[in-house]
């Protein structure tokens, strides 16, 4: 089977008319949130430094920087937008494979929208798409894979490319290029997390799929196997990948029906583990300064990921599960100003952050955490979460949303612009022109 | 051991003046075949598509496009030189690892030189350090990597970097950023084989090796441990990975002393197998249409790298050992001329093609191969080749490489421009701007 081709001929036949509704409606849900976080993150110092190394280099203002006021080419504004809304770990998560959807295929339309003219609907149909292979592409090889790999570096820049290719209307055999071109630049490791460039490698998975695309509609060739062939993506991204269900009933289920919102501003899979927390001081009126020891139980991979025990940096501490209990209980939060330099230096924060200890506990799901409070008193408290805040069972409600990016937004965009921008989220469907979302969340000069 | 502080302590306290005579004249070399390469290279239709795609988006017009009109942006001229000087499959090989060290190096330095301007020795000092820096990665990995990623790419990016990061003048910890900004850019498997995207791969070591070098500028983070780390760049890259003489001998070996250049223009491990036809039929006077069976033994290698019997395209034909032979046969020659649409569908060649047989032989070196002739009137004619013209042992001379670069500027620049950029990369130790290279491989407007 030649994988990239029947992508490609899902790519071309599927109509907007029969995408059901509340797959449509995830959509818009995953768009607002990724738009939230890309105006949030767009003041961060990664941000920065990557637009001074850019400016000198970059092409014609076609497309907007997100939360700024600067203008640059499409491929490198996809790349800087899709930075900004990876950087401060605030962003969508599917999480059957870890992968971060909306980055990687709005980054790359949104920008293209401004130079390519589009509807909200074509925009929003491309965007469904490029989740869509993206994350079955992700389903075959996470297993083996998302524990070296940015699995958004690697599957995620596939589906920026067939987003752009749709949107640019190619052909059945321009799209297998372009899903080719994007599997040679398929990249980046673990090994940057706690770094800047680990919002690097997510926002380069939406400008290299994007100028994928725009190499495929020129017909610049690439391999039709890349995906499954013998020295393709499948062979050297996994030890093991299961391809038998990766193009089965495409087009009658969605992979973005199950996308997920980040309540808390860190790794989803120290999540559980927060909500706990918050609940222990919420619930029962746990203060830091009486906690004697703070036990965590936690599935095998939340251990793994976020297994930093003295995070050096704000950036660092999001992977720290023991920071995120420390500031949980200290704070009554895990937003962006938890995960600062300041707070892991907090005198407070990091002698609390040393009586935690967190348990590998196979038997847990992932959304799942216990956490138990042995406090001065001699008292013992527990709180058990059994489906975390932002979960597939328990998402964050349409309200839920929109107030996490009226936070992120709050101090770049005034009040008013923020609430345009929301409007023109969810008024994306009857959007004569995409682009309005991305002069929505820009500062005008 | 932090492998990349050790390779930035390296780069930033290496002086020209210690680098051996015959080591500064094989780089002298390897400059020349490159940019004979580059523009040799620069009227391919891979090289057309990439520019219509680019141009739109490109920045300011800061450096030449070898063997054309056009000026870019410094990175898109990094790309585009570099895909322009491997596209042939004619540029220089690290026997070693089959890594191709001027791409990355040379590509990313000389578009980098029309912006920011440095002395030919400048620019040397800078590639030879570059080249040194992506071969010893090579060397710890190539072992268990190569048959499935394309080791410039992956390697190749790092070297990019490191070159850019010395002509920059960064400080250790930006060259340790830019290392490991490279290491996360890491890409392209070989199943690109015969596609432009093959190219591509190849062109973006150069430009992503120098982006990473000018966002590391910027104090752009990443891991410091990104090579050697948990989940950096040996573990993913390689299933066995030997780092223990990785940094051994820095500054007193160097790597590019083994650099070789291609007679043939075709993957190297097919070149024994080549120039033992070619000496069939001028030793033996051995003509196509006499030859009932042509026996090739070869090193393994070169079997599984161009093991493509009936290659359908010209850019395929160049991974057809079998191809190759009917055409050394037929036409006493594997240049560029021998791997083209045309010659892969002539019916003399496609018959003798069909004619060839090719087994590995384990006892064989790489740089080895015996070809076994029957005729139809019953002879057969052996001949042996112990040590293929190119390798090692049996170098092109400086004249040799002239000569090469000549036919391959023929058509592009007139004899006189040839005969100047052939000058001026000669003469690069005493050039006061390396940027002349480029610009007498440029066309004028």
């Amino acid at each position: 089977m030649e994988i990239a081709r029947e992508f490609a001929r899902y790519v071309i036949a599927s109509r907007l008319e029969a995408v059901p509704q509340p797959v449509l409606h995830e959509a818009l849900r995953s768009v607002l949130n990724w738009a939230g976080c890309a105006v949030g993150g767009s003041r961060h110092e990664a941000v920065d430094r990557a637009l001074a190394a850019i400016v000198p280099i970059a092409g014609p203002p076609q497309a907007s920087v997100l939360g700024r006021e600067e203008r640059i080419d499409i491929a490198h504004a996809a790349l800087i937008n899709g930075m900004s809304a990876h950087v401060l770990d605030f962003d969508d998560t599917h999480l059957r494979t870890l992968l971060h959807p909306s980055v990687p295929a709005a980054s790359a339309l949104l920008a293209l929208a401004e130079h390519k003219p589009m509807t909200g609907g074509d925009f929003l149909h491309a965007f469904i798409l490029g989740v869509e292979i993206e994350c079955r592409i992700a389903n075959a090889i996470y297993s083996t894979h998302s524990l070296d790999w940015y699995i958004t570096g690697t599957a995620g820049v596939c589906g920026a490319a067939a987003a752009a290719a749709k949107a640019l209307a190619l052909d059945e055999r321009r799209i297998v290029y372009a899903i080719g071109i994007a599997c040679a630049q398929a990249a980046g490791m673990r090994e940057m997390a706690g770094t800047m460039t680990k919002a690097y490698v997510h926002g380069r998975a939406a400008q290299n799929g994007l100028f994928a695309a725009l190499l495929a509609k020129q017909g610049f060739t690439s391999a039709e196997s890349a995906l499954e062939g013998e020295h393709g993506f499948f062979k050297v991204m996994a030890q093991r990948s299961d391809c038998s269900q990766i193009v089965a009933g495409l087009g009658s289920t969605f992979e973005i029906a199950s996308n997920t919102y980040k309540p808390y501003a860190c790794g989803v899979v120290a999540h559980p583990a927060i909500e706990a927390c918050i609940r222990l001081r919420e619930e029962h009126g746990v203060r830091a300064a009486e906690v004697e020891q703070l036990e965590l139980e936690v599935h095998p991979r939340a251990l793994q990921l976020t297994g930093i025990k003295s995070p050096p940096t704000g950036l660092k501490s999001k992977w720290s599960i023991y920071h995120s209990a420390a500031v949980a209980l200290t704070d009554g939060a895990a937003g962006e100003g938890q995960y600062t330099d300041q707070r892991v230096q907090d005198p407070v924060v990091a002698a609390l952050r040393e009586r935690v200890n967190a348990r590998a506990q196979p038997a847990l799901s992932e959304v799942e955490a216990r956490a138990t409070c042995r406090l001065t008193d001699g008292r013992t408290l527990e709180c058990h979460v059994e489906q975390v805040i932002g979960s597939s069972a328990r998402p964050m409600s349409d309200r839920d949303l929109e107030r996490k990016v009226e936070s992120l937004c709050d101090g770049i965009l005034t009040p008013e612009e923020t609430r345009a921008l929301i409007a023109a989220c969810w008024g994306l469907p009857a959007l004569a022109d995409a682009a309005i979302v991305a002069r929505a969340a820009a500062l005008r000069r």
